[in-house]
């Protein structure tokens, strides 16, 4: 079933490998949760392996819970990044990447500003590479943890309504949900100020469209996916102010009424309290926002067992994942 | 015996609590020197249990402290804080914590820089919260360790005579350590500057009392510590100037030796030599500095594993240690 | 054979000395090479250990390689340095380790910025030091993990003609470079812009020599080791441009085409890619510059162990390894 060395993107995979990476996924959540009361004895399943994190953007959550993911899988985890990392000596990221390489790293776990990185250094690297970020392109587990997510309140994605609303534009989660949950049969509607908007979001997947106000995207949907304005942003040309933002593509009780009785809200954190959700909402019974960061570090867990190889049916010869075929 | 899930503050303490942590910490240091010749072998309390390090101010030796502490007890240990952190990009502290929780963390380590951060935190989360400082407020685990270092030198607090110098009205250590002393029956005398004396130090307990000048609290006492002054302070409108500081507030041997002839010396660290500390007297013979470093890591495994639960005198419905009842 | 509780520098190590560290990093070496396919069992030589990275310069790729070496041997890793440190408040180097040797630190990696820094400390404490580059002084595990390197391609470091360019004045690899070479029988030539030469190179041994031009230097090489141009360097005052640096003494294809046809081409890294190296040469078939890094951790593995005094021949009564005699 699983044949991908690397994690690039959602733009490469199947329905069924997407499909596949949720299932290995349950078993951790479920496992995480059941010992959560008593001793929670951690899988070995990449023991003795090396894990990388480079953050070559800032982050806590992501950093963090793939951290997590990686001891908890009894892998020896270490972190580069920051201020204090060759980047700031001027060393190109393929040297860096190889470098890693060279110290027997298994995995690099890649977050990047640049577009293209991660796939970049996979091409050209034989370490495994799991896309965390990259500019503003992919930020595949995140896509994957929220699949998980609903699909664990929904049963299923297929025929669901999903609203993705905020800065499409510049967002990689955007993107990369847009493709997984086209994928796996849901209509998504984007939906964001007209300057922070896509030229062409249909080409996410013949299930994505676009609606200029909020309410037509929340209208009926079953899910409402709220993205993270960058408050950068809220001082350039693009956009007027954050209240401004607030009150006309902020998720308030209002216009979250509009939604299916039983829709959820979800976000990718870090949230901006009060500017695109209203915190009402962020603490309502629709928000699902925290299950979500739990569902990170199990779909974490999955992603980097089957990138090392440990998915009983992985084929020797593996290929990147998420690479346009 | 123990019954809390956070340890907030010494202030909500009994001193047969404080008597119960000191306690643990005695077998766990006695552990460390035994083994500090041979290999070490790990207990392994917290095998399986995921601790935080959440640091929103700068800090080297308590964040290392607790992070050995949590390693030598088998613990999963994240870092979290500092410039790349999402505290950056301004996200609540209840939303960071929430979100770690999230991720199973089992124990937070808080270090804040508004008062009353940790006590907040711990009224809103299930992990279990460990105060490493917040603001002008407490500090319970360096009141521990001095505590603990004290009773080792003098085998007991009560009847014993402390003068604590320095700032006092900035300092969370000099809070925490008279509550936790004049609980354990220790005379506490706080001395500094009037412009950095607390306008009521005798609510830290019926045996606190200031006194106007080093001289006075120095004389007689079994222990002398000395605060760190922030360097800030000293170019503020406070304080005069560091040479006029060490001449009047500064501990040298000629106010040394005011004291018992057997008192010690102490110091939270890191210490500004020759300002509040001459360096003859922090190097000299009464100078346990190095000591407290050392109990630190030993208080602070008795209180990882005793928050975690691993207390076997535990009950199930347990409560936050050190909130004001 | 293993006498050191430390290792400051190569100027106080024999040959014999430098070739048994050589020999335990080569079964380390083959050990994680034969690992790769499969999991990979890790030493457990420092299990219980704790080794302190006390890096107070930026560095990403010798404090990760430390950082990879000690914990595939089972030791507790802790991080400690960057603008989050004690540093930051004033406190002494030495109060700094002391601290840390309270908590039990076994050992210290250090880097930091002051000549003389690493021997300093280690005459006053009693947790094993390792100098991970002090100043312009030494950093003795990259002419460690160079010297493995050569050896493994040439079988042996006598009579070899190795030449070192570029900034020597300045350059801690250079000096430890050119002492460890020498000291196994190689002939080193140094070279570099008369700015950057120091007065006396034939003082770093009696095989060792200076060249005015890299042509010189390179002539029937069997080794080529470019040293990184700091990018400070070229702006200031004694170099004109990287231009012109490059032109000079930047090593490509004309140049290297003197040295002896099967030599290798070594650089520590980071790279400036085309100042002062060609990136043909550095991708070409010459360079072992990943070679140089997978030989690092190997290199440092030994190292600790051996400090660690898990060298079965160790004495008890050790002495700085490294230190003049």
């Amino acid at each position: 079933m699983w044949r991908h060395r690397d994690l690039v993107g959602i733009e490469g995979l199947s329905a069924d490998e997407i499909t596949h990476v949720l299932g290995q996924a349950g078993s951790f959540f479920e496992g995480s949760r059941r010992q959560a009361a008593g001793p929670r004895p951690q899988s070995r399943n990449l023991s003795g392996k090396i894990v990388v994190n480079l953050f070559l953007e800032p982050s806590t959550r992501t950093r963090t819970s793939f951290e997590l993911a990686a001891k908890r899988l009894g892998a020896d985890v270490v972190n580069v990044g920051g201020p204090s990392s060759s980047a700031v000596k001027g060393e190109t990221l393929l040297d860096t990447v190889k470098n890693l390489e060279a110290m027997h790293a298994d995995i690099v776990v890649l977050r990047h500003p640049a577009s293209g990185a991660a796939q970049f250094v996979a091409d050209r690297v034989d370490a495994s590479v799991v896309n965390a970020g990259d500019g503003a392109h992919e930020h595949p587990t995140q896509a994957l943890l929220d699949a998980f997510t609903i699909r664990n309140h929904k049963g299923k994605l297929s025929g669901l309504v999903v609203a993705i609303c905020g800065d499409i534009l510049h967002s990689r989660v955007a993107r990369s949900d847009a493709l997984a949950l086209g994928k796996l049969g849901a209509e998504v509607r984007l939906c964001g100020p007209r300057t922070l908007m896509p030229v062409a979001p249909e080409s996410l997947g013949p299930t994505v469209r676009s609606c200029a106000r909020i309410e037509e995207a929340v209208a009926g949907a079953d899910v409402v996916m709220m993205l993270r304005i960058q408050t950068e942003r809220l001082q350039g040309p693009m956009l007027a102010s954050s209240r401004e933002y607030s009150r006309t593509f902020g998720l308030g009780e209002r216009v979250l009424a509009l939604a299916k009785p039983d829709a959820i809200v979800m976000h990718p954190g870090p949230i901006n309290r009060g500017v695109e959700l209203d915190p009402r909402v962020a603490d309502g019974p629709h928000s699902v926002v925290l299950e979500q960061v739990e569902a990170g570090v199990a779909v974490r867990m999955a992603v980097l067992a089957l990138v090392a190889g440990s998915d009983p049916v992985a084929a020797p010869g593996s290929e990147s994942l998420g690479a346009p075929s």
